[in-house]
């Protein structure tokens, strides 16, 4: 039997805890100064509840599960592990909204599985770190929420990443001007999502490989280059500058015409006129041919990078819709999604992690020399416990040596040894692995004693 | 499409994730104080890790996973659903032994899945919050344990706990006592487990239900009245006096023979004896019928209960040889797991979350009465923020008193108003919606003046 985790998910040994740990910390925080207020939903919805809410190569990645008992010979699956947080999120709506305030805000830290092909930075098993606005079209949802995962993202140290931003009304407008059918948009949405990796030829590929005309997909490249004034090269995708948006959408408007458009780039200009008053205005790019390879959306579309890691560290966008395929009427509604691996992948490549986060579990070990102290070994751990400290008892009565060895081996800083003098005299001694010095003090002061010392 | 989350799972709004995070940060507390380190595996394990590891009646209620892609028409599963944290742990120790310690200690606070029958305290998914000691066979790791969970509960508020002793070898004595066969034991301790719901009665039928003779069935119970020195009543599995502890180990001694059962008497008085010098001595209680499920344990095996709940809070025990089915060479450990949600359901029934544990999750909200202040509002907002507050921006001008009742509803303590005074004259108004009371000051006083007056 193997004894590795199944592919593409991973075993987190305490340190990998530590250092996850430090970051959800430092993300709920943050969203909890923006008064979003915690959710969890189940592992696994019922299969009906997932399917046809990501497209067609969504619906491929989903793991599925097998229906249990007399039914399980079947083959048949009745439920299936979260995809993502925003299709649970849509059903939490629906069922309690009587329950939710007007302007839902939630969020959410908690794993979902994809069956992708693993590679650096994504996972078959992995966190995703959500915020989701609920009941208002007002462009101030997008803006909090970039703002939010901005901070996140500054408060851990990141200091190079852009916010891509678009708007599905602009994508539409341009594969309506380069003359492909609406039934064709889902497709075409999926093969310029790989834009990024593939570039302007590998779009052109993917493009025939999906049956559009060579025509469209040379009509689409050439509006890109227009609206970029320039070859719309992989790098171009991390420029940033405030004019460079304000001309990115006056080429979007002059290339194209319609009411969708039109009304999607009023959106887009009020969410970037308004992030222009805080602190993620300068983090914000429009970038049209920004697709989201979901396709629930249906407003503004965002997506984080960072030039070190293809994919991007989380995004997100409106999606007017969803909570409708649940509640029967539309409520609109808008997230976003930090990804905890890449973000730790990028952390640890950098060396961003502050030295404190990955420390000793231990501040002091209890030495156990023969069985008969074994019980006065159990009440000084309990005395130490009591103040504050975290101890660990020997298990097992041994060479003194090997004990502090072992403690040492652990990085644990102090031992505390009870010998027969110190039982008789009522005291302690405790040796600090450090400097190798020991001291003998009274049984009540050692917990504040190594309190004092432990950095 | 139901908006239901599936059967036998659960959402979590706001306050219950408020109330599992409070219980969760206890345990983690107490466990760390303890010298365990955290450890996090996959949600779903290679299928023939977790098969044969909890015996037939485990075997079914395991959620297995579809095969992907052209396998899914198969109807074959390759991956299950973890179901216990104890398996992959095992699993870990044997990929893992060069990196961990020798006396490795971790805890671990996962899910795990059960297609079991939803009841009362009983879900398909559920919290487990495992601590587990590897690498000795010393009594000691049994007590630390014991004290750990005894520690979590007193500290939640709960005093009115058993936790009930036993060991396998004393069980196995008991059984070939008994006159059953050594390949019925398996299926004769799943039969035994079951008495604390069904009582003498229900278990000598679910002995005859499974093939063994009445004859033993009635010589067991007969064995066990005698130790107890009582007809077995259910009541009685939650007596304790320090004598009687003795009494029954006495009374086993008396009643049994063999080297098996001489071993596991003599690690049960250790442990009894340990644990009667420690905090956690008066809620011990051997309780020679207590049999558990699982089918890895081979030493003490411990669980708690309380009156008012059916079932257990949590149990574990020794398993010596689980490690060795995946390393090849045994290492021997023992676990103790507590259930968080049936420690949440008796809490909640008897009333005993503290008064701050669900708390508003706003401390002021950021009033908007016309578009153009938007800006301003986003300022103001981020000010309070960098304050250290948790702040909620009204996402849609609106008249000011929908806005009040808004806040009131959700119970938010503070708003902030920006007029057109307050935006000449560089102030803010803070309204307190308890008191009613409207103050204007500086902006640069606001955060401050609302973290001093919020509770």
């Amino acid at each position: 039997v193997s004894t590795k985790p199944p592919s593409g998910t991973r075993d987190f040994l305490p340190d990998d805890v530590r250092r996850r740990e430090h970051v959800i910390g430092v993300i709920r925080r943050v969203y909890e100064r923006y008064g979003f207020e915690p959710l969890e939903t189940p592992a696994f919805e019922n299969i009906e509840t997932l399917l046809g809410k990501y497209g067609d190569e969504g619906n491929k990645l989903i793991f599925k599960i097998l229906r249990r008992g007399e039914h399980e010979a079947s083959g048949e699956a009745d439920l299936a592990l979260r995809y993502d947080l925003t299709v649970p999120l849509a059903r939490v709506i629906a069922q309690y909204q009587n329950e939710l305030p007007k302007f839902f805000k939630r969020y959410q830290i908690q794993p979902v599985w994809r069956a992708d092909r693993p590679a650096r930075g994504r996972f078959r098993e992995f966190y995703q770190c959500d915020v989701d606005s609920i009941g208002s079209t007002s462009p101030l949802l997008e803006v909090e929420q970039i703002n939010a995962v901005t901070e996140v993202l500054v408060r851990l140290g990141f200091g190079d990443f852009r916010v891509h931003l678009n708007h599905r009304g602009v994508l539409t407008g341009l594969l309506n001007a380069a003359g492909i059918d609406a039934r064709e948009h889902e497709t075409a949405l999926v093969a310029l999502d790989k834009f990024d990796k593939v570039g302007e030829d590998g779009v052109a590929s993917e493009f025939a490989a999906r049956g559009i005309r060579p025509e469209s997909a040379h009509d689409l490249i050439g509006m890109l280059r227009s609206i970029y004034g320039a070859p719309v090269s992989l790098e171009s995708s991390s420029d940033f500058d405030a004019e460079g948006n304000k001309a990115k959408l006056g080429a979007i408007s002059t290339s194209l015409e319609g009411a969708e458009t039109s009304e999607a780039l009023s959106q887009l200009r009020a969410i970037v006129e308004l992030a222009s008053h805080t602190a993620a205005g300068k983090f914000l790019s429009i970038n049209p041919r920004l697709a989201r390879g979901l396709s629930y959306y249906t407003g503004a579309i965002m997506e984080i990078t960072v030039p070190d890691l293809a994919g991007s560290l989380g995004g997100g966008g409106r999606y007017d819709n969803l909570v409708g395929m649940f509640l029967g009427r539309d409520i609109p509604a808008c997230g976003f999604s930090l990804g905890l691996e890449r973000i730790i992948v990028v952390m640890t490549e950098r060396g961003m992690f502050p030295a404190g986060v990955v420390s000793c579990a231990v501040d002091v070990l209890v030495t156990l020399w023969n069985d008969e102290v074994r019980a006065d070994a159990l009440a000084l751990a309990a005395e130490l416990r009591a103040g504050g400290l975290r101890v660990d008892l020997y298990p097992e009565a041994d060479k003194l040596g090997k004990q502090f060895k072992y403690a040492s081996s652990r990085s644990v800083p102090f031992v505390a040894i009870v010998g027969d003098d110190e039982r008789r005299d009522g005291k302690v001694s405790i040796k600090d692995l450090g400097s190798g010095e020991q001291s003998t003090i009274a049984r009540g002061e050692a917990a504040r004693f190594v309190a004092q010392r432990r950095r």
